[in-house]
């Protein structure tokens, strides 16, 4: 076993504590590394207070993770010592059945192991990226370019691939005219996606504040949804809309702002589920589409991606000390655009 | 004006009475179309009795139309008297709009006009098909084969449109497994053309005694949905599923049987409002699809491809002074699976 401290909430609910635990030893086929930088994601906020379903506690959250390989086991090849490397929001699969084997690993029926919140194969609990150190089988470590500054990287793993996955498989690209709903940290980076991809992007946001924000992150127009008239003037002018707000909302009337065959993706996954009357997708074969992050190859064709157009997460960077504070301003959507934590602080 | 006779409800929700009205006069680009079959659309129901929206009465129903051109306006040139003509759920539309300029008139925003049930052009009522006489502009009639029962092609207008036109939208076929969620007009339609179209059919239903009848029209498996070990049996095996049921029900259970990236299309058009959890659709990138028939150029598509394909409808013809009985007997699903007036008999 392999001493490790952490951040963790010792209970659901509480505010999180130093903690020190144990990783697991290395198999010949893990790689272990010393995290240097780890985003915080909304989800670890509904993680520790179990919005979605029971946690398992202590609970060390966190899966956009950054960080070098400091030990590498007997029959690792995709990583030697002193490799970046990055671990997003699972940490193994069965690889076997019919979703591994169409690189669809996060969505494994047989034996998924999310990053943290739940248990690994050995039956240990999975502990998160807000830590000193992680243990991972390779194939879960992805390839990072050392041209990034690697804490504009970190969010790629999570927010990165949850926006980017949706935006290729959709094929959007040019000649598309794309709106992205909330300007948060899945909000800024399907912004510089779609943009990076050819799209036309307009910005849809309650906030009229947000308008230069957008503007400056690539974005081409910026509509005030609150305003009746200005909402109204984009009805049924998008081929596609990618929707990142997190808070409950009625999510028909962005369907009407979509063409005939326009797509509506989904990935900030409010709780409350939708209600979706018929005729809202009937009239103009309208298409409400759900996301669940990636697979591992198009997590790695992301960041590759990313290395090549030069494509960071915009961040602000805090010390562990301050994770209070920061998941208090991350609930009131207080951040541009996403808060990563410096390890060296810990 | 053209004297006209047909069955009208003279007021909503009223049985329906022979009414004697007047059509409009044949402009150069109208054909006059004397009806030989009318098909009884579910639809049909609904509009009488406003279900929808309130329609204008009195009101003279039908959306499945086959007869014979007996009169072409001036500058015609798509018919010639004596050819056969279909007409499905529209008649006109502006046609220079984006939706009518991609072939999809049916959702022309500028000025669409459904078969009955609204206004033409010209401010006077539409009335459909439970009628000797119609006059349509020529676009929106169709050739129809003389190598088919024309009874047996008239529900091909509506029904036949409407569940061959997502299934070729979606491109589906050979290697997917397809699910048809209900066996009735629109159901029996979708079975033939996925099985068509080559792929691996299985009828979903709640009534097991439907079994014989879909594996007569092709379909390839049979799952009773209420037979709870039946319905886990197929979970996450579909790629696409077309949902034709009218009455409410839960779609989730039917979503959860979908593969990853599966397509669960509604062409039943239910009353009331879907409830979907965003997780339905995020574990596993899943699709929930609106469609709505099919524009005009699609229509003739699929009429050329059932006259090539030997595909009709299997219809119960009746005599127009047996609707009542006939709506009372669709309202309960007991028909093989289309009525379809005779319009001789008026």
């Amino acid at each position: 076993m392999i001493a490790a401290k952490g951040y963790a909430a010792l209970q659901t609910g509480t505010v999180l504590s130093p903690w020190t635990f144990e990783r697991r030893a290395l198999t010949s086929h893990d790689v272990l590394i010393e995290i240097l930088y780890c985003g915080v994601c909304h989800t670890d906020l509904h993680m520790i207070r179990n919005d979605w379903f029971p946690g398992i506690f202590p609970m060390v959250p966190g899966h956009e993770i950054v960080g070098r390989v400091i030990e590498a086991g007997a029959h690792v090849t995709k990583f030697k010592v002193g490799d970046l490397g990055g671990v997003g929001v699972m940490v193994d699969a069965c690889m076997e059945c019919e979703d591994c084997r169409n690189d669809q690993e996060q969505f494994c029926q047989v034996s998924p192991v999310q990053t943290y919140g739940n248990l690994q194969k050995d039956g240990t609990p999975a502990y998160g990226g807000y830590s000193n150190l992680i243990v991972v089988r390779e194939e879960f470590v992805h390839h990072i370019a050392d041209t990034l500054p690697l804490e504009g990287v970190a969010p790629l793993l999570c927010a990165g691939i949850t926006t980017y996955s949706p935006l290729r498989n959709w094929q959007v690209g040019k000649g598309h005219k794309v709106a992205v709903v909330g300007l948060g940290g899945l909000g800024h980076m399907a912004v510089k996606f779609a943009v990076a991809f050819g799209a036309e992007v307009t910005v849809l946001s309650t906030s009229a504040r947000k308008k230069e924000a957008a503007l400056k992150l690539g974005a081409h127009h910026f509509v005030v949804t609150t305003d009746e008239e200005q909402f109204k003037s984009v009805q049924r002018s998008f081929h596609f809309m990618i929707d990142t707000v997190a808070a409950d909302h009625d999510i028909n009337p962005y369907i009407a702002a979509l063409k005939t065959n326009g797509v509506y993706i989904n990935v900030g996954m409010p709780a409350k589920p939708w209600s979706i009357p018929s005729f809202s997708l009937a009239a103009g074969n309208k298409v409400v589409a759900g996301s669940g992050a990636g697979g591992l190859a198009q997590t790695q064709e992301m960041l590759d991606f990313c290395a090549e157009h030069n494509i960071v997460s915009d961040v602000e960077v805090i010390k562990i000390q301050e994770i209070h504070t920061a998941m208090e301003r991350l609930e009131k959507g207080d951040v541009l655009y996403r808060f990563v934590i410096d390890m060296s602080s810990l």
